[in-house]
């Protein structure tokens, strides 16, 4: 990459999203109405677009390796309010409005555990 | 993974993690006092282990392939508070409080531009 894509990237107003090698983003879903993360997933270039365009949060499972669209089988849409780009365009933000539990466990959130000396507990 | 692992790792009380085929996992860095998302990145074993041993948070710097102190040069370091695992193991939310912006741009956090129709605006 050029110094000049780099500072156009960092600073400038073009969309120029960085994909990783396995053409993916890294894309962290937060809840709008209290700035709580929900989940972190993966995006393509797909599911960008689908994202955009449907304005429901949509990934690319690289378990199943199929575009997914969260809530397609529970319900649980995430309806995104806004997406924000990091400095470097490899990572965005979703504000998003559930419509349920994130995580596919039930919980509202998928980060429901903190990590201490003996292990995992509950937030 | 069988399945036993798999619930064990979802639900359970110990720690797992799963680290990517690189040996990654992926962090964001959250301000403890408001909750706002500072900024992504990786950690490989050694510099989670860092991380929990001196607070600070430390990252595997993908581009020079090295550990890297948040603050190390910058003396903006993001002291950790607390953290939260997600429910496969393979990203974590570190509560932090941060000793000057977390952006290398000088931004409070990386994500300081919103994705519009015509572009990126500032957030």
């Amino acid at each position: 990459m050029s110094d000049h894509n780099a500072i156009e990237r960092e600073s400038g107003a073009t969309f120029m999203p960085r994909f990783d090698e396995k053409g993916l983003l890294t894309a962290i879903a937060v809840d709008s109405a209290n700035g709580e993360i929900l989940m972190l997933a993966h995006m393509n270039a797909d599911a960008l677009a689908k994202t955009r365009e449907t304005g429901l949060a949509t990934f690319w499972s690289r378990s199943r390796g199929a575009l997914w669209c969260k809530g397609e089988t529970s319900g649980h849409f995430l309806k995104v309010t806004e997406i924000r780009v990091d400095c470097d365009q490899d990572a965005l933000v979703l504000i998003v409005t559930p419509q349920g539990p994130a995580c596919h466990t039930g919980a509202r959130s998928c980060f429901y555990r903190r990590l201490t000396d003996a292990g995992l507990e509950p937030v």
